[in-house]
């Protein structure tokens, strides 16, 4: 079985934007920046939030972290996208979902301009997704074509199934899977909670991705030997062995699965890093596509 | 076998457009308009763009057609645009594709006031659809929607299966139908020309969906015992007996796979009328969305 170690292949990428960005600074030329609005005091999104700002140092973008607290307004939450709108130094930047209830997440999202929207959440990159044109594309499922690029794995013609139907993960990379394009060209079948037969539907895939938040829902059952597995699960789990306390749990069981796939993913370093370097990529291409 | 006679579906729905129109125009609010560009003299695109005028005169709507020479330049109908776009009597407005070659279509689309853009071919109402936020759908999947709306067709937790992945029919209405609504909560496979086991893959779908535009493509081998089968072909081929010399032909073969089908539509008379009077009922939208 191939290990698509998405840890590997993100630090081959990181490597090598952290080489374009020190030819850019050898030619006096601007670096990438990348903000991050960070609201408020959750764990994980704390940890979320300082892995991407960190993965920015390592590779020699800028990078700001503003951090406010959750009671901030809705008002000033928009002014702050407003500025980093119209802040020539930043690049990209990110508002890290979940907000406040008081705060209407889609109003900030739809604030943001699409041409600084790194995370590729604002319907107008989401519409050029659909039409195939230039966009930010959400950085999970970009990540996950990048890991199928890089590992050589082929799509063309193959059946795809696709547990889970989030905005964020199962639909779009049902569609980016389902273009004209390499990686890309597969029979995509989008599967969710109403789904009928799912273990037959799943058992039936070339290409088998979970992402549907169950820990180890994905057992062998439901594998056709030789498949290529994505798990996109990372549910927190307790683990009292863990000096933290818990460990990530991926959708599938990897331990029942492995045996059967040609090419899976670990979680963690599967599909978790390669979803914060598609953010990086995106931050580098939001630089050139605005001429800078 | 249920005929889904779209035709007669889209009467009812005019009939109650045509209803609504008076009662506005009964307490002197303002009556929907819909306004069609169209450049050059192509014989099929002045056909469909006539059916929709005319289709707006009937139910009571005002409507405007605007004609272009094909040597108009790209940025006088951008100002064609900007116009309609300013126009507060013009609720929605379609620039009717193909646009000769020297025109950028996208540049022509993106120029489109996403709140007028009743063919919902705007990124953002693309974007807004696969959100699942408040926009203006796609007229023909949107169309295809409202038949199996009206006709009580059961979709949740089906395996529908589209052929064809144009931007236009076969990838949003793959979103629309994979979607949490009714109709919607189908298990979505969406085929096309890289396809392997196209046959099989179709003969295993409660809803077939064939709009790939190759006339009589699907004949009952590829057809499962009760399906719902939606046509939405609808190419001219010759036919010498016709005094116009053509008829349209859709991507089924009607009197192979009628037999088996549980309901099916036509063509003519099927998806084709729900397309026109889906961009009506879009029309109409617009005009309460802009608060008129």
């Amino acid at each position: 079985m191939l290990l698509l170690n998405g840890k590997k292949t993100a630090e081959e990428i990181r490597l090598e934007l952290s080489q374009k960005v020190a030819e850019r600074k050898s030619k006096g030329l601007k670096i990438p920046h990348l903000a991050a609005v960070l609201v408020g005091n959750d764990g994980g999104s704390l940890t979320y939030v300082g892995a991407k700002v960190k993965a920015c140092e390592e590779i020699g973008y800028g990078s700001s972290l503003l951090r406010y607290d959750e009671s901030i307004s809705e008002e000033e939450l928009l002014q702050v996208v407003y500025d980093l709108n119209n802040n020539p130094e930043i690049d990209g930047f990110i508002v890290q979902l979940p907000l406040p209830k008081h705060i209407d997440e889609l109003k900030i999202t739809r604030a943001i301009d699409p041409m600084k929207d790194v995370d590729g959440f604002h319907p107008i990159n989401l519409g050029n997704m659909v039409l195939g044109l230039p966009g930010f594309l959400p950085a999970t499922p970009a990540g996950i074509m990048e890991l199928l690029k890089r590992n050589n794995i082929e799509t063309s013609g193959k059946h795809c199934v696709i547990v889970g139907r989030s905005n964020i993960v199962g639909t779009p990379l049902s569609i980016m899977l389902s273009r004209n394009t390499n990686p890309g060209n597969c029979t995509v079948t989008l599967a969710h909670s109403r789904t009928q037969n799912l273990e037959e539907l799943c058992a039936s895939a070339d290409i088998l991705v979970a992402a549907l938040g169950k820990p180890g829902f994905i057992t062998k059952d439901m594998v056709k030997p030789g498949a290529v597995v994505i798990d996109v699960g990372t549910t927190r789990i307790d683990d009292p062995s863990r000096e933290r306390g818990w460990r990530l749990c991926g959708d599938v069981d990897f331990d029942d699965v492995s045996p059967l796939a040609s090419a899976m993913t670990p979680v963690p370093g599967g599909v978790g890093p390669m979803t914060i370097v598609s953010l990086m990529l995106n931050t580098f291409r939001a630089l050139e596509l605005n001429g800078k």
